[in-house]
């Protein structure tokens, strides 16, 4: 099975609130990026489709918080593609921090859209064949 | 069994992303709003226990995400407690939009913890009261 | 003159930072909403304008942090309109607490632009008339 | 005069509005993580000064926005110390994207304070010594 895309992140203070701990809904931006900068590492410009009405939108997710990160943290997010189907991916995440303790784990899956409409559409080509070559099965 | 507790979120442009839709984590900033209002409602001062030390994390989440929310949309959150337990509550979510359309359901877990160390400690007792007065079921 | 528009704003954690205290950004999204707010009490659906093309965006700011703000407090945020142009307008906005204490002031300048160019193009006529019922003077 | 200190940016999704550009607090973000990496840089741990009360708050900021980023962009922040206080330090920044151009130059005051109770105290030792290397004049 392909090992997982790995992705650092820095906790600034943007990140944490007054309970000294990063926000909860703030790891779904990290988890995102690493999510992004592993389509870009597969050489897929993601953002920039040719049909600019196509979209890619979270349509579940389950997470698990573990423990909490702080200020300063310096963060690794592993991120492995789970699955695909016609019109959606989906992604296993994880977080550790510098000690390798894990902080977060989650389940994502995006779906590929008609922006206009958020009908489903079929996944472009060249994002459902790079996804073939890290994907451990299909769904 | 009880009502949901209802809380109004207008969206904003600070909400929104590239994709004319809400950013898919600022939905957990709606939600956990919808929460805190709903615990004021009850009566309890959550946020300002006596033992600062304490506080409330969330453990765990899912989320699905049925329709997007866009710019100036004024959103319903209902808020549930589905269950607690000695150091936990569980709440039940939905988002609907003007048109009482689903935008997005979730369940949430969330810990009562001691700050410093992030161990479960007990809910204080008035908030576990209140709560019981609204959950369905002790779990 | 006019009076100010108050538009009311809680502090949720999502507000926060590890200080203990709102983020300085976030103060510009509470602004942003009661900008926002006082435009559509003025009767003017300035996100939807008719040109789809044209937005609003800010041009130029200035921001006194004199007292922070903390996890739920009750913040007003007032709103004047301080001038207008052909293509932009000026606010002055200040943000206090319950007990009336000066938190934040600011003066912020709100280009019209064409989206896709970033140009700046002139106020919609509703808009443009809409401040001058508001407006101390004509810059 | 010193260089500027020079901080990478990349623009995710979690950046961007509706009207497809970054919104405007989130410059205050990007310009943040550069000044905390200018100071981790300088060899100072700030964020966690041996008295733990002590803070460090942004007490004034002027911003102008010039062109708008977008998705994907990869923007740069260049950060000098422009004055320092006994209480408080001043930075110039500015933002330019990959073909060099200007988008947002601010000017920003940060105040050590003590975070009980806001108040100003002097800037600890190591981070006075430190600003006065790179700091072309005593304000």
């Amino acid at each position: 099975m392909p090992e997982a895309f790995v992705w650092p992140v820095r906790v600034y203070i943007e990140d944490t609130d007054a309970g000294g701990i990063v926000f909860y809904a703030n790891y779904l931006k990290f988890m995102e990026r690493a999510r992004t900068e592993y389509i870009r590492a597969l050489g897929i410009d993601y953002r920039r489709p040719a049909d600019v009405d196509v979209g890619y939108v979270v349509a579940h997710l389950e997470i698990s918080y573990r423990r909490p990160a702080r200020l300063d943290d310096l963060l690794l997010v592993r991120t492995k593609v789970a699955g695909k189907g016609r019109t959606y991916m989906c992604f296993e995440q994880n977080i550790t921090n510098e000690k390798n303790e894990l902080m977060v784990t989650g389940q994502v899956k995006v779906a590929c859209v008609e922006l206009g409409t958020g009908k489903p559409v079929r996944l472009p080509e060249n994002l459902a064949a790079a996804l073939d070559g890290v994907c451990p099965r299909q769904e």
